[in-house]
């Protein structure tokens, strides 16, 4: 039985993790649970997976939660804050840790769980676009397994297994195009937060649907992809696939290209990345060929969607550096847009300025780069929350 | 340096072979070439790659050889018939042996190439079909490498490559769908030879050109690919794609699906097949996703394609004896289409006929195998050429 620590239990990736382990009874074990506010949620997951160790966000919740858990004789012992944060990143008895907490919050555990020398299957964009490089010479050195939870990740790295003594000519990263594909830019600076909320093929916190309405999300992938795979930039091709079928592609030196191909379901690259190197129990339906709709490539549109092409700029400008720039900036303008501070459209202006306008730094640490991301974040917001 | 023996030189995936060969210079030397009696082609072919040994199919293609090379000063011995096709078959100095000549006749030379402990990149389906199952026993004992030169079986094999320990849920073999897969049944009895001849897809020679155009091709691919990757008939699927882009995928137990794509060119499965473990130039252009048709999928009509279902029928009524009375009446009556003594629609008359009134035999060595083979084909013959 492995021992899984979810680090981020009561969000997209965590509840889908938890139906995994549901449906692979036997094969796992809650170590740890780590969540955020949603004090109702972690109570009955607590109650159904009787866990070692639980986090909370806050003080706030803590209490609360040990409220409701009063009549609770289980083993489970309950933490908050940071500590508890490190605490369930390092769970005694945790094979492996599940990072899927949101957006920069999610940096160091992921480390902690390196230290640590446990497997990590990594769901947190947000680490490796911050801290690409040092991140995987950290995962090289503590020897332990690091799976993607992300469709394309997972995708490709279905396609490499078995071929990474090959050269890689071209990784085609899919891209559904998300909600606003077939607008034109003048409908675009029309749209509405409700909207963007509705994605058409995925069903994912807000932070990441609208980063998939304007593409940063992809582009926030491409980064990802360059330090998860060591691919260069330019070896790497955002391709839209409307229809989400087609979740990447890998093509090699022979220009033979292998793709994985599955429902649009999470629950295929989280049983993955949890069973790897085995296949288990996704609990996801099969496809069926003779009544899929056709499967359409197109080449994405960077005057519509510029916070693509900044994510290539970003890696070919500075790869340690601009991206932790594009990534606070898109974090307050997405928090801003979210709250109905600034207009659709603005939310790549906001980017791009602070592209322009804000310098780079030598990053030689973890403190470096949250100092630097928190400074970005500050400059951002005091120069576009004054004026809206 | 690899040594290769080609058996088949002259063919459609010898020349193309050959190719290869050319375009990873240095890589491979040619050991032996095994043809028919293009006695031309042959000699431009010795000229070039100066082979250790030749052979053609009988003395009076051995005969015009010798006086065309009276002039070649090369160490090339010329053999011909059963003979010269052994040796080259064992050739010394060849590491791997293409076996693409044409069907049942490239039976024994595979055996042979097993027996000389060389590596087989093996186009010929019929070995498979006829002798699948003592065929992959010989493999394993022998300890040889055995690589697929057919773009589906290369596709589902390197979908496997990393993941064999895995269960495999279905294989999904995609089929063009041939030249008639908009005609109605009704239209398909007045196509004419010129027009089953025209593959919309790939160039091939004629008699799998007609198999193709039948679905017969894709019913062996079946057969083919039940033996070659142990997977019982129900979990092959074959679905009709008729952009020829996607060369087939397998499904995992998680529902995950792993497609090799590529462009309609077989020197990429030639080149995997020569240089595995290795993936080498294959000289075909890289596919361009931005301007690409879209990828179609359906399920094959087995009312308007009876031959399909023919090949499952024979694998679930006697897998090992089965496919030989279909395989030997195909390649009668498709000898007779291209003859202009049938029309099209009674090839699969022809072999429904024979797999429902020729009684299956216990078959224990090839020679059993092979005089079965021509006892069928006998059968076949006399009973239609006399009605014709």
């Amino acid at each position: 039985m492995k021992g899984i620590s979810i680090l981020g239990s009561t969000g997209s990736i965590g509840i889908q993790a938890l139906d995994v382990v549901r449906c692979n009874g036997g094969e796992f074990r809650i170590a740890a649970l780590a969540a955020g506010s949603n004090v109702s949620l972690v109570e009955s997951q607590i109650r159904e997976f009787c866990p070692d160790l639980v986090s909370v966000s806050n003080e706030k919740a803590f209490v609360e939660l040990r409220g409701l858990l009063r009549d609770y004789s289980g083993p489970t012992k309950i933490f908050c804050g940071a500590e508890g944060l490190e605490a369930a990143s390092k769970a005694d008895f945790a094979d492996i840790v599940v990072g899927a907490l949101p957006g920069s919050v999610g940096l160091r555990p992921a480390f902690w769980t390196l230290a640590a020398k446990k497997d990590l299957a990594l769901a947190t964009k947000e680490v490796l676009v911050l801290a690409g490089k040092s991140f995987m010479d950290a995962v090289q050195a503590s020897k332990i397994t690091l799976t993607p939870v992300d469709s394309e990740q997972s995708a490709i790295f279905q396609c490499l297994e078995g071929n990474r003594r090959h050269v890689v000519k071209r990784i085609l990263l899919t891209a559904s195009g998300g909600p606003f594909l077939r607008k034109s830019i003048e409908e675009m600076a029309l749209v509405t937060r409700d909207e963007t909320l509705r994605h058409p093929r995925w069903k994912m916190g807000p932070k990441v649907t609208v980063d998939s309405a304007t593409l940063m999300n992809k582009g926030l992938e491409v980064i990802e992809t360059r330090w998860l795979f060591g691919v260069e930039a330019d070896n790497i091709e955002v391709v839209i696939h409307p229809e989400s079928l087609v979740h990447s592609m890998v093509e090699f030196g022979d220009g033979s290209i292998l793709a994985q191909i599955g429902a649009t379901d999470m629950k295929i690259p989280i049983s993955y990345a949890l069973g790897f190197p085995n296949r288990m129990c996704s609990g996801t339906k099969p496809i069926d060929f003779s009544s899929i709709s056709p499967f359409t490539f197109e080449r994405p549109d960077t005057n519509k969607f510029p916070l693509l092409k900044a994510a290539y700029d970003a890696l070919n400008e500075n790869e340690t550096v601009s991206p932790v720039i594009l990534n606070a900036a898109d974090e307050v303008a997405v928090d801003m847009f979210l709250n109905g501070r600034i207009p659709f459209h603005q939310i790549s202006t906001i980017c791009l300025d602070a592209m322009n306008s804000i310098s780079c730094k030598n990053l030689n640490s973890l403190d470096d780069i949250e100092l630097f991301h928190d400074e970005v974040s500050e400059i951002v917001r005091s120069k576009w929350i004054g004026r809206n």
